[in-house]
């Protein structure tokens, strides 16, 4: 019997598109369900009654939730399939699951204030945003991704970001190349992928979406 | 050659006593390193430049930091040895992640705050904690741990905040155990097990030190 995938997602959702992402790295067939977070689905509420959030995958029915704990999912599940995303070796991994941790804490955090304040608050988010990833460009050195030749676990955690930067860029007023060229390099690289080409939408439509709500944030 | 494995801790950390619990679990040798967090040690600052937080399991001179990460470093790399930290099973082991990081942000947010505020924050607090225990007490339904017959990585995770617990309620003048009965029964398996008995301090002086910092943060 196929299995059977769905994802719910919502598509300017960083997180929900690192999902989409390992699906395709891996060939997985799935049907995409886009939800409208202001009116949740049933089936968003029945699958993720803690955090009623996307993304969340459904393989056969049961629910898996937490945008990179979906990806550690997908990687183990089609372990058969091409593209590993973690690496093999333990003391990598548990690296991979550090860096990854500390985009969602300290990208996250200034990235989310970027496009929801203004003044000094911003200000403060910019400088925290650049730092962490002048960070990220550190621990990148030389490699063309994370994964080293591989695209891997933290490009694709990043890879949310990426496809946010110009709308950052735009609701901040700043620019990131000049402070982070390496990573920008490695992040223009990401998102000519075709996994990532076939996920995440147009920068236009991001940054339209970004101003939308911003004004909704930013009164 | 002997694995050389240190732990950089301090006795009173809900998430440095993880990975204490996770390695006598194993049953893995290691030299224990108390860390002064007014005056870290130069080796902390190496190896955790940048967090500079403790725990940091230091495995033959290569760090891992963030003690859930530790912990699951450690059931991978110690897997031949006993007890099996996370389940084999992919989805099991998705679930399980997904508890963990429930544990460390719905949990982690309200505890912190029921020893470090007064007044309406810390009665929020108490109410957000009671919350996120419920919602714990019913994923752990009538199992005696949350790893099912066997403890397991949620039970580790829980572990720091049940020996804190009888701080948590002095500082907080509040009862879990009426609101949680369940959960306080596999709370006091846990706090039975060899591997947690010498992880643990004496919680009349985790008592003391919560209120000793206490004062420090509620002038």
């Amino acid at each position: 019997m196929a299995d059977e995938v769905i994802l719910l997602d919502f598509w300017p959702s960083p997180f929900g598109v690192r999902a989409r992402i390992a699906l395709r790295e891996k060939g997985v067939e799935f049907e995409y369900r886009e939800e409208n977070l202001r009116d949740k689905s049933p089936l968003l509420l029945q699958m993720n009654p803690v955090h009623k959030k996307i993304p969340v995958l459904i393989h056969n029915g049961k629910p898996v939730c937490e945008s990179m704990n979906v990806v550690q999912y997908i990687d183990e599940v089609w372990s058969d399939k091409k593209n590993p995303l973690l690496p093999s070796d333990s003391y990598q991994r548990a690296q991979a699951r550090f860096w990854v941790d500390f985009i969602d804490t300290k990208v996250y955090e200034p990235a989310d204030k970027i496009w929801s304040t203004k003044g000094e608050v911003q200000e403060k988010a910019k400088k925290e945003y650049i730092e962490a990833l002048k960070i990220l460009e550190s621990e990148l050195g030389n490699k063309p991704y994370f994964g080293g030749d591989n695209f891997g676990f933290i490009d694709i955690a990043m890879t949310g970001y990426y496809m946010w930067f110009e709308a950052s860029e735009k609701c901040g007023n700043f620019s990131i190349e000049p402070e982070c060229p390496t990573l920008m390099a490695s992040a223009k690289r990401c998102l000519q992928r075709d996994s990532v080409v076939n996920s995440v939408p147009d920068p236009e439509k991001i940054v339209e979406f970004a101003f939308k709500i911003r004004k909704i944030y930013c009164v």
